[in-house]
């Protein structure tokens, strides 16, 4: 078992990572409260596999475990759903002192973790990532929220896990398309911030796919190794933090124009990539070398290249909704390098010429 | 003017209190923001009668001002009303530096700081308190949020405004019994805090219903400061500040029991230390004359010392639920003498002996 530690002074915690976290009741000592409630939300796609295993492992450890299964899918990820949290708890008499565990992917985590954050003005909660996009990036760092039918997550709060359980054995049952969504995060940390392991990852990506348990744990920790420092540095997002946003500009007028759950966000930010992979050649500050391989790793992992073909107009219009975006100016984040990235406002032109050299339509219809 | 500041490192702030604030774009240099959004969030009764001159102190200052006006009344405050708040941001495209402004009573104030704490995980906001209530408690120390049916202020967030203007002279224009409302928060600071001001409070509190201006700053200014140095000790209720809630868990289960908004919070909170202090001098904690004291400024400031004639039972079972118990369990926040207060756990008998002694019925029906 590996652990990583995120430095937030007070509310510093820790990532473990490996096979047979899950069932083990050690891996939740260390929030453990035998005098309070637990409760595990999840969905109906992950409860029927791994509730009951996680619940037995915490049984000893609360007074009681709770359980509150939500729909699945980025479409439930909305006010209605949460209030079934803020119900359960509320049915219960959950005070305070109660825990919640968000088991399942990053819909999950992050409707989990804004309930927590809301519940009484704020309760602790535990993220139990079972998707290989939760595992490296959306269970680690804090943000939690709800979509709103006019942006993403634009309505939430930061509020950080007390601890994060990641058990690479659950990614066994995930499916193809899910694994490579969330190697599009994977793919995304080398690329900002780590060149070796951007080449590692040329190397092992059918490893990946294959899901060799060695391959997919050193992957998921140099991942949480290198967003833990980030959110370190920076735990809301007002500098660097704002780089691991690679690809999701892009990536979020994508979900947005599609619906949803129409694109899974790791499809997304995987085509986001590509376009701003694009952006940041023409920008002068990567070789074509380099887009190259970004766009090879992105297709090694199965991940689509180009966006749909919606007007650029479309694109740029959600974009500028964004919540990165102000005063109506959009921020990019490109590539200055392969390990290396940073933040530059540039005029529509040049977005559009790199979002229709992947995908986009000139004009309307 | 006076100014009252709240310690909070980075996130202190100031408090100005005084007559004609409203309309002087001084008042507000502090949060001004050339290239960024204000919106002013108000009421349907607040809003006829201050909305412009607030409008236009604050339109030398940011880019635009928007406004976004809620029904009035506790029974609007929940999500679908806070729902207005975010469509109102998003079809503006107001972005992360926005500021917010709370141009109302208690529940605008917590409903527009909720949504700040929010909007894209976190915008600014600044408190603009029409109402007695609000100037003297809620719109100081920054508890925010929005009920269930299950439960008052279930969800919410501590988020600190960036100013808190506080113009005594829009007073003149609040009903006398949302005038008697907000005197119970005063009268509760004194009670827990401070003997001489409660003393102050028994021979001012004629010039204070005659809304004598010289009386009301000195009054809220005074509520402010005990309030500033409690919410400073312990910013999320932590320890001290549960002081502040003297007579709030029977005054929460009093407008529980009712439906929000049938009785005024203030008269809640009133009739709530006549039993809080009951419950004291049944420890031993007070003397009869302490409690017979408090009953009479509780009775001058035109408040209710009697809770609503139903079963204790009622009475109990809402408080269980509050959420200031913890495992089933309340603690009561007693008197220590007049001008101190302490947290006592009790057996459910105590608190039924003093609510009986109040109005509440021993037995159903």
């Amino acid at each position: 078992m590996a652990s990583v530690r995120v430095e937030l002074g007070s509310r510093s915690y820790d990532i473990l990572i490996g096979s047979g976290l899950l069932r083990a009741p050690e891996s939740f000592a260390g929030c453990a409260r035998a005098r309070a409630s637990a409760l595990v939300v999840s969905n109906t796609t992950v409860a029927p596999l791994y509730l009951e295993t996680l619940s037995q492992a915490l049984r000893g450890q609360f007074a009681r475990v709770l359980h509150c299964v939500l729909p699945d899918g980025e479409s439930y990820k909305d006010w209605r759903t949460l209030n079934q949290v803020f119900d359960t708890l509320l049915q219960e008499r959950c005070d305070r002192r109660s825990v919640l565990f968000a088991l399942g992917g990053g819909v999950v985590g992050d409707m989990t973790g804004f309930a927590a954050a809301c519940y009484m003005r704020g309760v602790d909660f535990v993220q139990v990532p079972t998707t290989l996009l939760a595992q490296v990036d959306s269970s680690v760092g804090g943000k939690t929220g709800i979509n709103h039918p006019a942006g993403k997550n634009m309505i939430g709060a930061f509020h950080q896990p007390r601890l994060v359980v990641a058990d690479v054995d659950v990614l066994r049952t995930l499916p193809a398309r899910e694994l490579s969504a969330g190697l599009a995060e994977v793919i995304k940390h080398g690329a900002i911030a780590d060149a070796g392991f951007f080449g590692w990852l040329e190397h092992n990506m059918p490893a990946l796919r294959a899901l060799d348990p060695q391959a997919v744990a050193h992957a998921v920790r140099r991942c949480c190794e290198i967003k833990a420092d980030v959110v370190a540095r920076d735990e809301t997002e007002s500098g660097a933090r704002a780089m691991l946003n690679f690809g999701h500009t892009f990536g979020h007028a994508v979900e947005a124009a599609m619906g949803y759950g129409n694109w899974l966000h790791g499809e997304a930010v995987g085509a986001g990539m590509v376009v701003a992979a694009e952006l940041s050649l023409a920008q002068g500050l990567i070789d074509a070398d380099a887009a190259r391989r970004l766009r090879a790793l992105v297709q090694a992992a199965g991940l689509p290249l180009r966006v749909p073909q919606l007007p650029v107009a479309r694109y740029l219009e959600l974009m500028r909704v964004d919540k990165k975006a102000e005063a109506g100016e959009v921020r990019y984040v490109l590539l200055a390098g392969l390990g290396a990235a940073l933040l530059r406002s540039l005029p529509d032109a040049a977005a559009a010429a790199a979002l229709q050299a992947h995908g986009a339509l000139a004009h309307a219809g």
